[in-house]
């Protein structure tokens, strides 16, 4: 999977993914992400890629031709790729810009974006972008949360993360990325390493039982309390046995008292 | 304002706040962000800060032991800090972990953990840490969102950047933080920038006129409709006169009758 992210920094998006298992993902060759410098495509002998917003304001703007033309250089890479590979198809990139104006990004848009061969990432810093290039180039309005940033360059990073550990390979196994927090709706259980007793506090007595059966057990209900209590609002959702649907409401019944 | 990260992944954090705003506002003494290598801490000949977790299951777990000798000392520099500064204190930090498991970071969080003097942030990889050692130090469990991540770095990252641009003087002016989206839960209005015609487009007229009440008017305007169109959610605890009240239900009912 590729990913081009258009930024006024690309170095710090790159350092940022470089690391651990995206950094391996991509050694491995298993993605190619490349950051691409809107300032390259500054139009101004001043390489300046921001003016003043018009009706005054703070701050300053992204002006569109440069997003434009680093737009359409990215687009130009992604059309040549894909006539090598297939001949006849004529392909326009999905094109996210970070926003609080989007969608909230959540694990499902993460695994739907995870089928895509191609994404790009506009960052906005400053004050935003001039709002006629982005309805020229954009095609996916996307938030990652309620919360303002200094820029997109973090959230696509967030994005690029959770998009990447969906793609085959990428993480040591499989079942990794299935058996994790949001798999049914449920939080995850919690977990112990050694040594068996830190700090006078022993592992719960069931994970040492070498009883895989009543450990799956003890896990799933441990997920559905944690769910309860501190995600009611993800319980909805959640795919739950008659018995555990019990033990939920228990459990939120209780915190409504308190 | 200062912030210390407990990570497996120091460059990673510290490449990624140096940039821009927040890397200026670090040069100028209004920020101090210092990463913590956990790895510092192990206690064994091979380095190692991982395990199998108790009862099996994928991937490796952060044992409690280096992760709790990396918070003693970083709490040890909190406290010498404090007593340096204001003999008699003893404090003892917020130490924030990144999890699903926790509440949802939003803007109302930001400028609550923006009042703290320090900030420790505690990054998980792998598949966590052990539960016990979280159970000791952690105070605030912090969710960026509801996205699995390979793991806390990106979104300790995320939260640093949030709640610095709120940090007198880290924004060039004060206005900047105030002027934007979710302030007052409503969306940003649209900003244009020169040239006055792109592509054909024409700025909107009334940002031309140099009518300073008409132009708020009209952004707020823009704002209401906006939020209506794209978060709806947040109609709700937005404060708006009776005519924007008006304009909002307007527009929701016409996209829920699309």
């Amino acid at each position: 999977m590729q990913f081009y992210i258009m930024t006024l920094f690309p170095d710090m998006v790159m350092d940022g993914l470089n690391t651990s298992i995206i950094g391996r993902a991509m050694d491995k060759g298993l993605l190619d992400i490349e950051a691409v410098n809107i300032r390259d495509y500054a139009f101004n002998k001043h390489n300046s890629v921001d003016d003043y917003p018009y009706g005054g304001g703070a701050g300053m703007l992204m002006q569109a031709e440069p997003v434009y033309q680093c737009y359409e250089a990215v687009k130009k890479k992604i059309e040549t790729k894909a006539l090598l590979s297939d001949p006849g198809t004529r392909k326009s990139p999905r094109v996210i810009y970070l926003s609080p104006q989007g969608k909230t990004f959540n694990q499902t848009m993460a695994e739907e974006f995870a089928q895509e061969e191609d994404l790009v990432f506009l960052c906005g810093h400053y004050e935003g972008i001039d709002e006629r290039v982005l309805n020229e180039v954009v095609t996916d309005y996307v938030s990652i949360g309620d919360y303002v940033l200094t820029g997109g360059e973090l959230p696509a990073m967030i994005m690029i993360d959770a998009i990447s550990r969906l793609v085959p390979g990428v993480l040591h196994n499989d079942v990794s990325a299935e058996f994790e927090s949001f798999q049914d709706n449920l939080l995850e259980y919690p977990q112990y390493s050694r040594p068996e007793i830190w700090h006078d506090k022993q592992v719960p007595a069931i994970l040492l039982s070498g009883h895989h059966a009543n450990i799956e057990k003890w896990r799933r209900e441990q997920s559905v309390i944690r769910t309860a209590k501190n995600r009611p609002d993800l319980i909805e959702k959640a795919k739950l046995t008659k018995e555990e649907q019990k033990l939920a409401e228990e459990i939120m019944l209780e915190a409504t008292g308190q």
